[in-house]
């Protein structure tokens, strides 16, 4: 990573409300508040380390308008709405520079079929295949070993990572993201029980992920038995999420790592899922619910609630029930010794 | 999904038994019975939609025989002993032209060593490799950037799909079909402690997939530490799962999406594990166990039980625990009353 | 597998302090002492199937010291301080003829952008990418279809197996192993909400591997936001376990398979962690501590503590807890007994 920032630089990007203090200093690193050395750029993004702040050896930090604390000698704080925010303004900078666009073109090594579109802004990286009468859109960059089935359609500024996977006639709207791994595609796990054997349900549906979506490394999405597997606009997929066949899940939702989500369900929009959270089938999760970190939701669950625990309840009960749980050994004590005095008192 | 079928055509292919009413449209799509539209045909394949069925737009309906319903106007009912599998056998139908036996042959941009046979009739598609001794059998299918190590042998009619890996010395017998990304044959997980590290004990085994196995997107199966790790003939895997070494699958299980089976457990023939269910290592699984999701085995289990929760116990009792323990606040404030009434009265 | 060893090579690698018996066998394969064959190679790692040895048909048995039976007719029973690492030895001998090092030299189907530097001594397999700016160490081996990105560091030694991706700017010290389908550097999953949409916070750190990792199949760590994601020296991770952006991993720390970590977490040294458990982000485990299979780990944990369940707490307290829950209908009943009979006799 290379950086390398004035302080009017980093004043320039972030536009600050209010500033205190200088440093003679030029920024060329990002680290934590206590991981921080003279030369970083520092921030408090989580109220949790506000008392981080007056050690911080940063010589910039970004700061939300509220904090009171005044810097130490050739230290700079900048004041804004949001220091994560101001962060991401910063890193988006230092981004365009450790992946500049690609040049447009297609890698000699890459083996595009007969009959498959590819715009001729787009980036075909090195030994990606594309198979018949596949599209790919302007701008778009296959970076390198990625598969594009025969008539799979992606559309303009996606960005497909190494070693991802579009199988056939999947859909990728626009600026979509891969991460290393994913696959999109891959069929439904359906089998009818016949004489003793599974027998296969072929799935001929597809997998449609809407704008702006990104899906997390080594993540799987399965095509439906028919009709359409929907990742909806907006929404972020972390790794090794699995999505079952014919889910649906609407706009903007939050799916954290390693959740999975069962056959036909339906998100709808604005859901959160915590890490290894998961879905039964054939149910429907409320919009702007949001679900703790493994929790097992069984049922449909109303808009907006709040769930935690497997099966998943209220967040209130379920913490409630949690410090129970953990009473137990004290009141089976408590209730035996009870039970022994009303038996002697009644003796 | 192109899909062109006359009323009539479904009636050759679906054979029912009984139709009641009658349609003029050309069936150009499959969907659910709540999002089909004029021209689709929908199916009633769980009892819990039944009553949709009044309602859906669809122009033709598979039903089960003892449906009591009749058909709108423009509307055809074919009454089938399976809608599930009448359905499949349409999707079968699709599929065939969706997805066309490949030419036999070697893709110029393959990586075939010396000394690896691959049979006349098999293909090889776009940048796969395959090393020197492997073997692969008539028909097979290795459909792009697919990885067979040294020495693996894979049989007959097998389709490996896009960026698939088969380890070396590993063996697939016929008809085995492994979804994008699945890995075949990485090391088990075993080391040894020894002056403060953690030595790598060299896994020498195998993996041994019989036939008519399918194997998930992203899934792993771990070779043995020696002998091999099998995974029984008809046994189909979901997504994301996770098999370590020495782990023996019986025949026609069910292994759902993220389970992790730990070293050295054996699955009877006919379980059922639900999604993110495990073992821990060294146990048996009887022969027609099913398992709920989640489900965590943590001792041998007897033939044909039905276990639930973590750690796994028998359905009724799990399904009896988790009732009471959302009466468990109840239950504290019960005590505290009791416990205070018993004292007073016995000052 | 090809293995051929006289009872006398074998006594040669393994060294026995004493033996018994004799055998003429030669030694053609490694089993499991109930599943060993004549000319097999058995062994007692686990005490808990001591009393498998008198039965076993393996020509030659590697035991404890302690153990006290005597072998059969044309059976050889070699008696060593730890029978798992003799195994091991035995095994190193039959690896190095499984997977003999690769001959160096970088395969014509490679694709070298210009500016990589790879060592003169490293084998890079077929159809493999190295980025420009990236570095390829002494005797490192890419073996096939592997991805490493721009100015990604690769230090000696190092065995990258098929399909492995080693993102941008990301660092593999010496002697790390990654087996197949592993994914190294894919962004952090970190987004803020702004205007009714998630936007993306770039993810501008790397991930540095230490000395002596092995990391799973289709495993994920994902690159820092800034700084760095940290895989200690000597630390192994099993298949499928997702890291998160900046976690820490210290030391020999062992994770199990689908663990998940979430971000900024730290694990101290020697930290052992069973499948499927999980940690909340933002916390500390304490050097040493050991957590059960599917523990949920949500608040600091101090050193050398054994903890289990979900939300962890320790070991023993879970296991009474455990024990108390599955009593649970007795108490409900006894419960009501008792509230009944208090009310009878207070009234």
């Amino acid at each position: 990573m290379q950086v390398s920032f004035s302080p009017a630089d980093i004043q320039a990007i972030t536009r600050p409300k209010r500033v205190l203090g200088a440093t003679a200093a030029t920024v060329r690193g990002l680290a934590s508040l206590t991981s921080a050395a003279p030369g970083d750029l520092s921030f408090l993004g989580n109220a949790k380390y506000r008392s981080e702040v007056a050690g911080t050896r940063a010589s910039v930090v970004l700061l939300p308008s509220d904090y009171e604390g005044v810097p130490q000698a050739d230290q700079l704080f900048l004041f804004v709405d949001n220091p994560s925010v101001a962060l991401a303004q910063l890193c988006a900078r230092i981004e365009q520079s450790l992946w500049p666009r690609p040049v447009p073109g297609i890698h000699p090594s890459a083996s595009i079929a007969p009959g498959a579109q590819v715009a001729a802004t787009a980036t075909v990286g090195p030994l990606c295949v594309v198979e018949a009468g596949a599209v790919v859109g302007e701008r778009t960059h296959l970076q390198a070993q990625v598969f594009v089935g025969h008539s799979a359609v992606i559309g303009e500024d996606c960005w497909l990572m190494p070693g991802t996977i579009l199988a056939a006639e999947c859909v990728l709207k626009n600026r979509v993201r891969l991460q290393p791994g994913a696959v999109i595609g891959s069929d439904g796990f359906g089998y009818e029980f016949t004489a003793g054997r599974h027998e296969k349900i072929p799935q001929v549906g597809n997998v449609v992920v809407e704008d702006d979506v990104e899906i997390g490394a080594n993540s799987t999405v399965d095509r439906a038995r028919f009709s359409r597997t929907v990742i909806g606009q907006g929404t972020k997929i972390d790794n090794l999420v699995q999505v079952a066949h014919n889910v649906v899940i609407g706009r903007h939702c939050i799916i954290c790592a390693q959740v999975g989500l069962s056959g036909s369900t339906t998100l709808e929009d604005y859901v959160v899922l915590g890490g290894q959270a998961a879905t039964a089938g054939h149910l429907t999760v409320g919009k702007g619910v949001k679900a703790g970190g493994r929790a097992g939701i069984i049922s449909d669950i109303a808009p907006g609630a709040f769930v935690n625990g497997n099966p998943a309840m209220p967040y209130m009960l379920e913490r409630r029930i949690a410090v129970l749980q953990q009473r137990l050994p004290d009141l089976f004590k408590r209730f035996d010794a009870l039970e022994a005095q009303v038996k002697k008192s009644s003796s």
